[in-house]
């Protein structure tokens, strides 16, 4: 593969502390009904809800309510949706909360539209969605990048199983990002956006090609920008830049622009899944907890790529080192990063036991062909292990 | 401004060296009738001609054709093809050419669904088209970035003024960038493009906001690549990689992502524009030739942008300079990047004598308000004497 793609990205964006003054504009190309998805209550405390339903009000909307999502979004939570959704048949689903929320959404608007079980269709069969409800979101947590893809990710609890589904038709029409709204986001909600996002950066970055191309370089300038932001953010929530920076680069991070020439990984991301559908952490802190040690695994198979990963991002000198030396500096940068920013490099540190089915655990992960190495089941039960 | 923006871009890519064969797949999305646009001939000496026409064939199309249009593509050949569509009423237009071929079939695409004078009403009344004929585009020529924009650039020769539009409507529906299609491009007009990315870039960057923002991170890693390859380019044109990141590159370089917080200048290209509707010098060279001396009026303005420009870009070393010494050696080093690919640095080198009628061409620029300083005529005068 060598720099061939296709790119397409209709997602509408309105950026910036006035972002929310263009929902009425939003709202007057759509019809009366709304069903407004939200989360667990912030946005009451907040006052967000009330001036989104006075705007809709406004607007003349009826608007009926799916509430309740929690991270790690359930396929039990969008069931209600969608059994809502057919009632109600709305012109316009609007999540407005972090990526749970706009995923949890985002399966509403697909499966409201196709008669029988949306799981088994989109997540066990894989069938693509070709038709769902427009879609708004208002995010209010950056990392997952769904406010500007087609992705969602949902848990089946009894299955115990965190997979993602995939349509161009549930890229959100419009989404409003006020970087002022992730002000009263808890911390180690922050970090686990922020850790998401440099994942999510990794995933495409760690594979061929291995050119001299520019989303590399995109890539590196992502980074760098997210490491400065994160520490800025973590040492003062209310910094505005880092959290633009953040925010918009948590967009950018997963909107396609990264795939360009890219075959991509996406192992640490299946590893967390399954890590997630057994103990229900936080996606970016289970994701930190398992990188370095899945990077240093693929560290051998292309060294120059950690090398390069070493000295573009972490600017760490590269003379007189071997390339899988400046690789493994590389990593131990990027584990300080994480200790840095009170992010979990190991399980424990995430909350496992020495009891957790770690086996059981790695046998659960789907396996990708990677991008630089396929591992196998037995790999990673040693890479749980380890990391524990 | 602070990092407020509105980004959409729904233009859908296929790059590579395959991307012509999503052709028949984007065909089958539009009717029967097909408006093809394209220059003055090289389309045909390379067989690129014969290929899409094949396509066409093919896929059962009926084509009428609007050829010869030049660089620096003129409102006698817009009028020319908004007669012929207005009779033909395509499904689609195709414009299989480089900036100057999309710009003109752009035009066609809005002016043949108004009535009257498109130039009266687009560039001198300056409306907004609110509708226009699908667009396609094959590209043959890294430059404008017009493939992933709703911009057209049109020179009204007996006006003598080159001027542009911008509509939503126009943005390109699909658009195939296979970098092998630039090899044959002739070194001047690839100069010319590669000029012309620097300074869409520069156009962005060298403006506020002047925060820590993700933006000019990305810009200067997109100008680090251009240099790079360009250098590339011009040593090999068939390096694939380079001419890849190129093209790439000025798609990214003129399709909204580096807007983003930026309140932007465009200052070089009003006063290209009117050096270009006197001269008809290629688009990119007359950028070239005015943007050193352009900056080096700027620099006392905004001192800390160039020293960021001359270590971000030009890894210069800022040790025991000023801000303003600094920022003098990036652009030098700029000035000899245009040396070293073969650019002119001077109105002279571009071809303009010293009988130029340069205060008329100074006077006739249309004055922005700029990034951190508003030029007048009279600056103008000078910097354009300053240049010759």
């Amino acid at each position: 593969m060598e720099y061939d793609f296709s790119f397409q990205n209709p997602t509408r964006i309105h950026f910036g502390k006035d972002a929310l003054k263009r929902l009425p504009i939003e709202l007057s190309y759509v019809g009366k009904q709304v069903l407004m998805v939200y989360g667990t209550g912030s946005i009451k405390s907040t006052g967000l809800y009330d001036t989104i339903m006075k705007t809709l009000k406004r607007a003349g909307k009826e608007v009926c309510e799916l509430s309740g999502v929690t991270s790690n979004p359930t396929a039990d939570k969008a069931y209600e949706g969608i059994e809502l959704a057919r009632r109600q048949k709305p012109d316009l689903i609007l999540a407005v909360g972090g990526g749970s929320v706009l995923d949890c959404a985002k399966v509403v608007a697909a499966g409201a539209l196709y008669d029988g079980d949306f799981y088994e269709q989109f997540f066990v069969k894989r069938a693509k969605a070709e038709t769902a409800i427009p879609l708004g979101t208002v995010l209010t947590m950056a990392g997952t990048g769904s406010e500007m893809n087609g992705n969602a990710v949902i848990t089946h609890t009894e299955h115990r199983r965190k997979s993602g589904m995939f349509s161009d038709c549930v890229y959100p029409v419009f989404s409003i990002l006020n970087p002022e709204l992730t002000f009263t986001v808890p911390k180690a909600q922050m970090v686990s956006g922020i850790c998401d996002i440099l994942s999510h950066i990794l995933e495409a970055y760690v594979s061929p090609s291995d050119g001299d191309n520019l989303t590399d370089d995109l890539a590196e300038a992502m980074m760098r920008n997210l490491i400065r932001s994160a520490y800025r953010a973590v040492e003062n929530p209310q910094d505005y830049t880092a959290r633009a920076n953040i925010m918009w680069g948590a967009t950018l991070a997963l909107n396609g622009l990264l795939d360009g020439s890219k075959q991509q990984d996406w192992m640490v991301h299946q590893i967390e899944h399954q890590i997630g559908a057994y103990t229900d952490c936080p996606h970016g802190l289970g994701l930190a907890a398992v990188s370095c040690n899945y990077y240093r695994l693929l560290l051998p198979y292309a060294p120059w790529r950690f090398a390069r990963f070493a000295t573009n991002v972490w600017g760490i000198d590269g003379h007189n080192k071997t390339q899988e030396e400046l690789g493994e500096l590389g990593i131990l940068a990027m584990e300080d990063f994480f200790k840095g920013i009170g992010a979990p490099i190991s399980l424990r540190e995430l909350g496992m036991e020495m009891t957790a089915p770690l086996d059981e655990i790695a046998d659960s992960c789907r396996l990708l062909p990677g991008g630089y190495h396929s591992v196998t089941h037995q790999e990673l039960r040693k890479l749980l292990r380890d990391t524990l």
